[in-house]
């Protein structure tokens, strides 16, 4: 006897079962469940009550706010389609992916209002921009008369992602891939009604990677942060006993030298999931060494965020430290949902010999892996050439079934956990009129892991200094997204007249730990 | 993207990333992920060689052997219907299954064999009864060149449960069900792939209440045990470092006695699940005093097996452990995966207030619930009134969201775990030509929770003793089912002459603990 599988009934078994308990701490604000359902259904109403009505896209733009966490079930008690948006773009980046999606509602935390106000004329599908999210609550009523009914395939949020092309993908899930994977979140990592999840991930990030609706359908708390401070970090820890949180690489260590440098260990279990990079000897050390464990887990927005994990194994623990971080730097096996729709594939797609040496490309399908782009067949049926979601990343598979990336898809940069697509940043350099070509690559950088370089040949006669084209990066695109580094010179080619990027991407990573991700 | 939601997918995945992992033990027999793999391939090919095709019901019949943990693959495998047989049945009694199910094939262990062969002509449908597994195993091949690939929502497992009518109904579990329901196992009850689940429940329950699946999804190790015997249950639990078992309260203290008498703790952590009644004080201090944790769950074939649990708060750690007994038995709060569909209705369907007092009954709906029964569309129509199953059992609602039952389906009897329907041991009472009346109630009893207890009304001038009735019942039924105490004498009956069993009721648990369940 079927009944739709959607995050929707997360939210409404808790507060029907956990009414009184904690569902949401901010600062020292707390809602239970009971309060947040109420919370949702108001938004929901409200965002009615201005003419939005089912599949109408409403966009996000906020850090990591109750706002932030409601809209999660707010805008699809609705109807209405989530497109959370990345506070770290710039506005006209932003207004890009506005127009993209069609939103007529943005929601956008007061701290982006006038940036957002700046460029409303060239959004001009947005009829509205919310930023007093407490006074816009008012405006509803709770409980909702008629919720929505969703069928499971619907769309159900849009997360835009800057892929290996310069311009930003709609990602698009469906109720159903959100609930199953909220599932395999929890059962991956054990999450359980004692569950205190810190937010040190940014909820815009891929929907939070599903703990939104995991952390709710488990009925555990959430403890919002608006941003990653290791002194605020551990005053949330101990203060409210967080047993769970995730976040990149950077994340993890900044929070371990936090409590190191004062000589504290974590006063119980705590559990940290990171991705966008393999975690390093050292950061897995100093993490153990304060008390966490650390899962490494590996996906991309299209997977709705994590799709395989390092699972580890007990017999495991008997290694060194070295051998330890080698094997928890494997990106691993599919989750447990994810069944057997992972596969590492040669270039005619037939799966490559578990020898841990064959490089193949890292292949998804199923439950796991999204709809398609938003309005945008033609990346659709690229990425899934073959009836597989390609990822572009390669990976090798080793003789006990786990596979481990060796390279990244080779134009992408990840730098704190973000992807930084190099064909972009190539993109906001071309447009400076010295510029005859340009190859933006990764660099090592011992804080975010990576960061964009730029290699930079000049037109004849013209002449541009690095600071200068940085300044002018800086207009144009996020300043992440900006070259830490630029060096001039002619680009190396191959006989076919592309740039070898593998041969910048050795020159710089020459001395340097052996890339593997 | 969608791919299909089976279980068949659990063991693909470990066979391919838990390849050399201890799938099985039975006794000195270990079988890796991959072997257990290759055997249900070859069991599901033998089948095929057999000439059953999609869609054939196999029945199976068989204490918890390997043989009765591979057929939860290799019937699927080759898209056969798995009927699981209760092996504490009379032959005449499986024969109607058989000939209900319509099995062509039937697998018998060898223990079973004669008495099946006695009854073969009454089972005009089967062509084969196949007893020595291992070497009808040989007759197939692995890798199954083709696997059968179901649909989601298609017929995998029946299930007979003797309901509140005498003749069994099959309890129809689809792809879809049975994997969302495996999940759902391995969410509430923190598995994992370090999870040693010792098999005290018998496999043919339920389907061992999913659990098959949801300890291969996520890898762990099953341990056979043919009989619930407490000095083997010690060896396996120490020698095998079980993490996970089932059963109804009955086996958790023969357990929880047999260590406790010997001065015994737990070697590390267990989890015992429970259901079929609430686990009474004495259950939970015996349990907790050797080190074990017991969880209260409530289901019924129709569900799936478990559908709520009576999930724990840390708050009630402080309690006093009657306290804490009081709060556990409750039934609790519906799964994650059953959202909100677990309700207390009154006759109106409308929900009765969360008042701790009022009665209603129990109803439920969605993923957690069968198909409906195997061709019996009147029964499906009649359980599914309004859109909902209805239990039959009656409940009360905390203002804490928690149910709680107060009467169970008036006409079942549930001794050691298993469902005794009252109506079948009367109509086996009725054959005897001296009865006149029966009326068969749940007695308390201090081993096996109940025990059906007959109130007998003679006909004029006619005369039979106990002994002679019981031993009478014996040829006709499972003697689990038989009445254990018999009295004679006028039956009351209500103004419209319907024997009024609440005074039967009455009459045998004076004196006895509130029947809550």
């Amino acid at each position: 006897m079927n009944s739709t599988l959607t995050p929707l009934t997360f939210l409404a078994r808790s507060a029907q079962v956990y009414r009184d308990r904690v569902a949401v701490v901010d600062g020292g604000r707390r809602f239970t469940y009971a309060e947040m359902e109420a919370r949702c259904h108001r938004l929901a109403s409200a965002l009615r009550a201005l003419g939005a009505t089912a599949g109408d896209r409403i966009a996000v733009l906020a850090p990591n706010t109750p706002m932030a966490l409601e809209v999660h079930w707010g805008v699809p008690l609705m109807g209405g389609v989530l497109v959370m948006l990345n506070y770290r773009l710039q506005a006209p980046e932003l207004a890009w992916i506005v127009n993209h999606c069609g939103a007529k509602v943005l929601l956008a935390d007061p701290q982006y209002r006038d940036m957002m106000e700046e460029v409303r004329g060239d959004m001009p599908l947005v009829e509205h921009i919310i930023s007093d999210h407490e006074a816009f609550l008012e405006t509803g009523s709770a409980p909702l008369p008629d919720p929505h009914q969703p069928n499971e395939d619907d769309l159900f949020t849009i997360n835009y992602t800057s892929g290996t092309t310069g311009f930003p993908k709609g990602v698009m899930f469906t109720h159903r891939g959100a609930y199953l994977n909220a599932l395999g979140e929890g059962l991956e990592h054990g999450l359980t009604n004692e569950t205190i999840y810190l937010w040190t991930l940014p909820l815009f990030h891929c929907n939070g990677w599903c703990f939104p609706w995991a952390v709710t359908a488990v009925g555990g708390t959430h403890v919002l942060l608006r941003q990653v401070d290791g002194q605020r970090i551990e005053e949330l820890i101990e203060g409210e006993a967080v047993t769970h949180l995730c976040g990149a690489p950077v994340v993890i260590n900044t929070i371990a030298q936090h409590f190191a440098t004062r000589g504290k260990s974590l006063p119980r279990f705590l559990k940290m999931v990171t991705a966008g990079a393999p975690p390093s000897p050292a950061v897995i050390r100093a993490a153990s060494e304060i008390g966490a464990d650390v899962a490494h887990v590996y996906g991309l927005t299209e997977t709705y965020g994590p799709m395989t994990i390092c699972a580890w194994r007990a017999e495991w623990n008997s290694g060194t430290l070295e051998q330890r971080a080698v094997w928890k730097a494997r990106q691993g096996v599919g989750y447990v949902i994810a069944g057997t729709d992972v596969a590492v594939f040669d270039p005619d797609m037939r799966s490559v010999p578990a020898d841990g040496a064959t490089l193949g490309e890292v292949c998804m399908r199923g439950n796991n892996v999204m709809l398609g782009y938003y309005n945008n067949p033609a990346a659709t049926a690229e990425a899934f050439r073959g009836g597989w979601f390609h990822s572009g990343d390669l990976a090798v598979l080793h003789p006990d079934g786990y596979i481990e990336l060796r390279d990244r898809a080779k134009d992408i940069v990840i730098s704190g956990g973000e992807n930084i697509s190099s064909i972009e940043v190539e993109k906001a350099i071309m447009d400076h009129p010295a510029v005859l070509e340009a190859a933006v690559v990764a660099a090592p950088d011992a804080k975010w892991g990576e960061v964009p370089a730029a290699f930079v040949g000049l037109k004849p006669g013209m002449s541009v200094t690095a600071e200068e084209l940085a300044a002018f990066c800086r207009e144009r695109i996020a300043h992440f997204k900006c070259p830490k580094r630029i060096e001039f010179g002619p680009l190396p080619k191959t006989a076919t007249g592309k740039t070898r990027k593998n041969e910048l991407r050795e020159r710089l990573w020459q001395g340097h730990e052996k890339r593997i991700h």
